[in-house]
C-alpha cells in the first residue's frame, strides 16, 4: 500500500443514488453492482494519485429497507438509524469490493460512520427527505395512515418522505484521518451518515432521519481540510432556467454569486448549498457534476466549479 | 484517545449470536439494542487497558434479512454476502454506539470486513450453518422447495441451512492493525466477515455463505498476532456430557489433549475447533465461556482456557 506523494490532494467525492442506481431500474442487487463497478473505475482514477474520502447516497435502498418490516412476522419495523446503517453495510461493500477490483494496489475500507445531528432540528417537525419507491396518491395516503408515515408528490407520484437534519459532527473522524494519513482509501458517511444525538449526559442515541449525504460529505470535507469536494451526480453541471428551453449549464461562480440564483430544493439546491458553505468555510474548491466527468471536474474541466477566488462565468 | 500502554494486551473477543440475542427473544432493534448494551459494558472493562477487537455473530439476523425480499415488488432476493454486509452494518452500528457510551474516551469505529474463502471449499456442496426461524419440518419443506433453500432439523425444529467455508484472509487487516496501533477499539468480521472469493484473474467476487464468525475470529487474531483470543457465548465453560446428568466444567486443557474430546457440531464443536487452532498455530491462549465472565477469563479465573502450555485438568 503506497504510501501518498507530498503532492497529493485530499478529496472528498461524495457519489448521489442515482449514480448508484439509474431511474427506473430495479433495486437487484445485481445492477447495484454493475452499476457501483461503473462508477468504481472513476474513482479509481482519482485514487491512483489523491487521498480520497468516497461518500454514498442511500435514498432508493433505505427506502427499499424500511419495507423489510412487512415480511417479518412479530419483529416491530426497525428505525431508520439501523436502516441506514444497513445501507451502509451494503452499499459500502459493494463500493469497496469494486474499487479494489479496478485498483489493486491500493486498501479500501468502509466505516461506518455515525453523524451527530441537533435534537432540536426544526428538521424533525418538517420531514421532507423522500426515500423509497413512488406510490400512487391513494396508496400513499393508505401507507401513511397505516404506517404513521409523511408522505408527499415527488415528480409525477408520492413518496414517503422523512426528517432531514442538518449535520453537526462526525464522530469517526479521527479514525478516518488516521487511515487516510496511512494512504488508505476510506468509504464513510454512506447515505449521509447514522443520525444520532447526544444527550445532556453526553449518552448516544439512535434517531428516526435521513441525512443529507451532500451536506455530510461538505462537513466531513471541512472538518478533515480536504482541498477539493466532488459531488458527483447523473447530470453534467449545475444549470440555469433547469427543466425549461433556456437551460444551459454553470461553468463556475464563488458562494456569493451562487446564493443569489435559485434551484430546485428537491435535487440541485441541497447540493449547490452545501457546496457553497464547504467553499466559503474552507476557502477551498467545490465541483458538481456526473460521475463519469470526475477526472476532468478535479482538472477545472468539467462541472460547476465553485471557488472563493474567481468570478462568475456562464 | 490516549495510545494503549506498552503492557497492554491485544485481544480478539468474538460475541456470540446468542449474547446479542437470547434464544425466544423477538428481533426487535429494540431488544437487540438493550442486549448490546449489556455486552458493552463488559467489553468496555476489557478495552479499558487492552487493545480489542471485537467480532459478533449474524445468525438470527441475516436469517430475518434474508426474508426481506418477500415484502419486495419486483427485486430479487438478495444474495447473502450483501445480506452479511447488511448485518456487519446493522449490528456493528449499536455496538460501536453502546461501546462509545461505556467507554467514551476511546475512538471506537467498526469497519467492513471482507473475508477471502476457497471456491473449492467442500463445504459450498454441503451446508450446515444455519440461519433464520425456526420452522415445524412441513413449512421448512415447503420453502425449500418454493426458494431453493437447503433445511435441516435444528433441535425441535428444521431451519435453512447455508454453506459455512473456512476463512482463508482477511481483507481488511492492514487497515485494522493501523487502528489498533493507534489506540482505536475495532470492530471487525461481523457475522464471520463478508464472504468473497478472489478468481484467477485477481478479480473478487461475493458468494452465497455465511462464515464461522469463531473461525474468522481466529484466522484474524492469529494473522494481528494477538496475545489472547476469548469466544464469548452465553454457557460459562467448555462441558464435558453436555446434555446429561453428569455435565460438568472443563477448566483448561492443551489443544491436544481437548482434540482427543468430542463436542456438539452444531455448537460447541467449531468453537473448541477454532479455538485450539489458534493456539497451536499462535502459541497463545484461547478462552471459551460467558460474556459477562470475559474479564475474569483474560485473568485466568473463568471459562475453558486452552493453553499450549499447561497441562489438562477439569
Amino acid at each position: 500500500m503506497p504510501p501518498p506523494s507530498d503532492d497529493s490532494l485530499l478529496i472528498v467525492a461524495a457519489l448521489g443514488g442515482n449514480a448508484l442506481l439509474r431511474r427506473g431500474q430495479p433495486l437487484d442487487a445485481d445492477v447495484q453492482r454493475e452499476n457501483v463497478r461503473g462508477a468504481a473505475a472513476v474513482l479509481a482514477g482519482l485514487a491512483g494519485s489523491h487521498r480520497l474520502v468516497i461518500v454514498h447516497g442511500n435514498g432508493p435502498q433505505i427506502g427499499l429497507l424500511a419495507l423489510q418490516s412487512e415480511a417479518y412476522r412479530d419483529v416491530r419495523a426497525y428505525p431508520l438509524d439501523v436502516l441506514g446503517a444497513e445501507t451502509e453495510g451494503m452499499i459500502g461493500y459493494l463500493l469497496e469490493r469494486e474499487l479494489a477490483n479496478a485498483l489493486a494496489e491500493r486498501q479500501i475500507v468502509a466505516l461506518l460512520t455515525q453523524v451527530v445531528v441537533d435534537a432540536n432540528d426544526p428538521a424533525f417537525a418538517a420531514p421532507t427527505k423522500p426515500i423509497g419507491p413512488m406510490y400512487a396518491e391513494e396508496e400513499a395516503r393508505r401507507l401513511a395512515t397505516a404506517r404513521g408515515w409523511v408522505v408527499a408528490p415527488d415528480g409525477s407520484g408520492w413518496r414517503r418522505v422523512v426528517a432531514s437534519p442538518h449535520p453537526r459532527a462526525i464522530v469517526e473522524l479521527e479514525a478516518i484521518r488516521i487511515l487516510l494519513d496511512a494512504g488508505v482509501i476510506v468509504v464513510a458517511a454512506g447515505g449521509g451518515g447514522i443520525p444520532i444525538v447526544v444527550d445532556d449526559n453526553g449518552v448516544r442515541h439512535g434517531v428516526e432521519a435521513v441525512i443529507d449525504k451532500d451536506w455530510a460529505a461538505a462537513v466531513l470535507a471541512d472538518a478533515l481540510g480536504a482541498d477539493a469536494l466532488l459531488l458527483l451526480t447523473d447530470v453534467s453541471a449545475v444549470h440555469l432556467s433547469w427543466g425549461t428551453p433556456h437551460a444551459r449549464p454553470l461553468d463556475r461562480g464563488s458562494p456569493n454569486e451562487i446564493a443569489a440564483l435559485r434551484f430546485d430544493p428537491g435535487s440541485m439546491g441541497p447540493k449547490v448549498d452545501a457546496a457553497c458553505w464547504f467553499v466559503s468555510h474552507s476557502g477551498k474548491r467545490a465541483v458538481i457534476g456526473a460521475v463519469s466527468h470526475a477526472l476532468a471536474m478535479l482538472r477545472g474541466e468539467a462541472g460547476t466549479r465553485i471557488d472563493p477566488d474567481i468570478t462568475a462565468g456562464a
